[in-house]
């Protein structure tokens, strides 16, 4: 099936100078789009359109508003059970709260049905794609069993093909509450767990931070998955300094997440590398930490990605468009990076150049939105803006008539 | 039309301890719900209702959801036309935008028609609705002439009750551009403007604060909308300290908005009026300013409200959840605190009863979250939580069916 898109006010094509294929400016005033199958097909000015007289199966009229491409979210924690808005609720009213943390929601996924892991899951893939995300990445990491990660995984896989084995996240508690052993828990991540996980996995994930893995365990589960066909990414310098951020571009990892605490070294690193530096402010907002520094890397030449960390503990949101927002508010980006870095830079941050931009041959992923331009995406924050989300060249959203 | 709503997760009623009428809980757990044409029925546990044996027309099914008073948002301006994201995009870059400002807005609603104010604010409250705002007072303020004024009100009369005549918002440039006479403009406002005005309006408004209108205007132009039968409310301490919050308290308005910058004189009047505070924090959001500090103000037993200040120069947002998450993220509310300062905070500050709670004989106004608590709406910044709206005891969003 075709399909073309006229009367979009805006379209923002995110392509930039040096990127491969035909040229195309940024964002093209009073477009139109040609999509066919699941693939972007054309895209340029209505006028061109006009004289190029274009056909397709269906016809859309965008009435004016902006098109962007689908959003995509490089870092969600999707496979879970268990509610913690009591332990949110208490952390921002400053009380205490005994039975909180990672083990409550550990304990609860362990308990939980696949059925039920997948139902929970499935909910927020259909929430982010409401809010326009077309291609998100699921980690596992609430599991921390051989049996309970796997599961998690094939769950995962159910919904996206990005997904990430983070056996890694945090060490178990052993029998009887009592801490685990990490040097025993690394052999079981990077053994039989990674065994029964790298079937259903794309990538392999270390939370590399003082109190979980140091950088040696997070070089060994590494190297470990890519023995096993797994690309990195790690979870790093989210809490304080460390040698997480230097460690993913030595190794060249599509992309190193959190990036909170940087020094200069690590800022050159990034910028050296094609390591993407995958900021995540949904976190900052929910724990009340100071903001990474985007405009600092930004400015370096370092490549940035905007992702949910959607999970229920530090950041429960799944919404792009915040993050978007966040991170014109408090990070330095303008609008514009802000949207590019939630597209095309959570597509890099996957190692992808099929999604993330409308671009003749990229995925037919877009985001009809109900505003004349992408930057209302940051002028507006909080509001439901997405009007309309095509996936892979099918219309997933009611579409919306003229407006 | 009656209806009986059942499997209601929580019911959050907004009455607290001193309330006129029956006890109720503040919130109820597994709830039910009846309306009975425009009003609230019958309030209480799903048990009462099945040993009540409570019939309705109609019988929905919440699926474990929680159910919460519609939004009531005092304080937004509507009427306008003009489009100020480039302006936006400039300020937060640091960029200079020799364009921008009030006046962009001001020339574009005198030149734009009765039907295109109309349909921009339609717009604009539909937009609301769907993110449970169900009652929402309206200013004018881009007009600034007594024709544009007028048709400003007459405008927001055909969407709410709740007109608020701000001709006091800033005084308009004179003839070339030169800067207006202030006197002489009060002179207009308290004169044929407001005589223009006050069939339309409920409230009269001025924005009191150095640079605008200062607290001897302001004093004169609140005691003409009362001699013309339109009750005040003030803008005030907003950008800076000033007298404006002591004269709102000495006068006894209903409410003074902003209140960003506030000494313990001012604290302490609040706290022994009835004036309620209300807090606008997608302004400070929007503007990167210093947001105001509402714990001071809980704390000191100030009634508190939320609003969003919709406006294109300072705040184009519309969503009260999101003002609900920034206040408990930024202003040191409890998720509970800030969802009734979005319930009956607002309903206070607009001086009703009737909305902002459910209890029975309340306006039948509630929104049904797709969440399991109200927590939920500052747990999950971002996210468009609005499953479902009831307004004057219609529903207003598809209803939903059982999750
Ligand atoms: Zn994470
Ligand atoms: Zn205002």
């Amino acid at each position: 099936m075709s399909a073309l898109l006229t009367g979009i006010g805006e379209l923002l094509t995110g392509r930039l100078p040096g990127d491969e294929g035909p040229e195309l400016p940024l964002v093209v005033e009073r477009a139109a789009l040609v999509l066919d199958g699941d693939r972007v097909a054309w895209v340029g000015t209505a006028e061109e359109a006009r004289s190029a007289a274009l056909a397709a199966d269906v016809h859309v009229d965008a009435g004016g508003r902006a098109v962007v491409p689908g959003f995509v979210d490089s870092h969600a924690h999707l496979v879970f059970a268990g509610d913690r808005s009591a332990e949110f609720a208490a952390r921002v009213a400053g009380e205490p709260y005994a039975a909180g943390g990672i083990r409550t929601t550990v304990a609860a996924t362990r308990a939980a049905s696949d059925e039920v892991l997948l139902a929970g899951a499935a909910r927020l893939v259909g929430e982010m794609l409401r809010q326009g995300t077309t291609t998100v990445e699921i980690k596992s990491g609430y599991g921390l069993t051989v049996r309970d990660e796997a599961r998690s995984l094939a769950v995962a896989r159910r919904l996206t093909e990005e997904t990430t084995y983070l056996g890694a996240h945090v060490v178990p508690d052993g029998p009887g509450g009592i801490p685990g052993d990490v040097a025993a828990y690394v052999d079981l991540v990077t053994g039989p767990m990674l065994a029964a996980c790298a079937p259903h996995a794309r990538w392999i994930d270390v939370f590399c931070e003082t109190g979980a893995f140091d950088v040696d365990q997070a070089r060994a589960v590494l190297a470990a998955g890519a023995a096993a066909g797994l690309d990195g990414r790690l979870h790093a310098n989210q809490l304080g300094p460390g040698p997480g951020v230097r460690l993913a571009c030595e190794l060249g990892l599509a992309a190193v997440d959190h990036c909170t605490y940087l020094d200069d070294a690590d800022v050159a690193a990034l910028a050296d590398s094609g390591t993407t530096a995958t900021l995540l402010p949904g976190v900052e907002f929910s724990t009340r930490q100071p903001y990474p520094d985007a405009r600092r890397l930004l400015d370096a030449g370092v490549h940035v990605a905007l992702a949910s960390d959607c999970n229920p503990g530090s950041s429960f949101t799944s919404s792009l468009p915040f993050c978007v927002a966040l991170a014109v508010r408090e990070m330095g980006m303008t609008p514009t990076e802000a949207v590019l870095a939630a597209t095309r830079g959570g597509a890099r941050a996957l190692a992808r150049d099929d999604v993330g931009r409308l671009v003749p041959g990229a995925r037919a992923d877009l985001v009809l939105l109900d505003a004349p331009s992408h930057g209302h995406l940051a002028y507006r924050p909080g509001v439901p803006l997405v009007a309309g989300v095509w996936q892979r060249g099918r219309p997933v959203l009611p579409q919306p008539g003229p407006s």
